[in-house]
């Protein structure tokens, strides 16, 4: 067997990244037609950094874009696991090291280094830059299920103190206009749909 | 009516923009299990644009990994046009352009002309990072094609010799590496699979 190129591995990678369009999550499209899916929905956290980057202004926002290209990559193997279950930390910690070593190492040692670095500044969420992205993550679903008229709220029959809790308290932290802009929409909603 | 805020017409672009997950390419998943979205595709390239960033050394990787982020967003409005059918450029370049006015135009002013800059530069492939990231929007579908076997190749009957002429000739303008790699294995495929 022919040893592999740099640039086979390079594509073995990208190839297996794309399983990551497999992976459906809690929360729908906007339409409400279907859950989303791991990929798509990291595109479009990509696209939250760009246009709300004003939001983070001490963050480097080309690195809050590329973590936010490789921080779902670990639930090809791990799976999405949504906000409102229930949740083992440790046992999906576990899960998504394991991933990251088995999905991150299909790279030539030297990208395997630097992506997984890049992923692993997120998951520690201890700078400016990975709080901001970790802020985007939890304020997309709260946008989706608005426009859809309740999504996973509905699905998950969360409160409106549970959104606070497990999301507004996440959002504060990287983005606090954001978590203002949307605790003023969730009590609008909440207020004309259901009870708290 | 209560003038919109800046963050209002941010989230309003945003909710809009999810609208790319229903568009869907001519483009299988790599196991063939169904055409891929438009927004999962867009996310796929930045992956593409990180991991091979090697193969443009002169572009500037953290805005061709923008134009990636930007480039299909037009498709809301216009479609996917698949590459091997028949297109009439003339009819998809006006209808892309009122769909960028429309959809970047939802966008604060200064976001709408600096996102449209962005999308223009990408559009008129005249700079290397732009050339680059053109080339890597014609390389994802081959290397999609290889995997599930054939692909939008087998569903539009394509040649050899077309693949060369429609998409070879464009990835070799941006990151001619990357054309003598696919090169080879379309070769290799061809002569397993069918006659050119």
């Amino acid at each position: 067997m022919t040893e592999k190129t740099r640039l086979d591995r390079q594509i073995d990678f990208l190839v297996e990244a794309d399983k990551l369009k497999n992976t459906i999550r809690a929360t729908e499209l906007c339409d409400g037609s279907r859950y989303e899916n791991s990929a798509e929905h990291s595109w479009h956290l990509t696209l939250y950094a760009l246009v709300l980057a004003d939001q983070g202004p001490e963050v480097e926002i080309n690195l809050v874009i590329k973590m936010l290209i490789l921080h779902d990559l670990v639930e090809i193997d791990a799976g999405d696991n949504p906000i409102f279950g229930q949740l083992d930390h440790a046992a999906i910690e576990a899960a998504e090291q394991a991933a990251a070593d088995r999905i991150f190492g299909l790279l030539p040692d030297d990208q395997r280094d630097h992506l997984r670095a890049i992923w692993e500044e997120f998951e520690a969420a201890s700078t400016p830059s990975a709080q901001f992205a970790k802020s985007l993550d939890r304020f997309q679903p709260p946008m989706q299920n608005l426009a859809s008229g309740g999504g996973s709220w509905t699905d998950y029959d969360v409160t409106e103190a549970q959104i606070h809790d497990r999301v507004g308290s996440k959002i504060a932290i990287g983005a606090p206009g954001l978590w203002d802009y949307a605790k003023a929409r969730i009590a609008a909603f909440f207020a004309a749909h259901k009870s708290t």
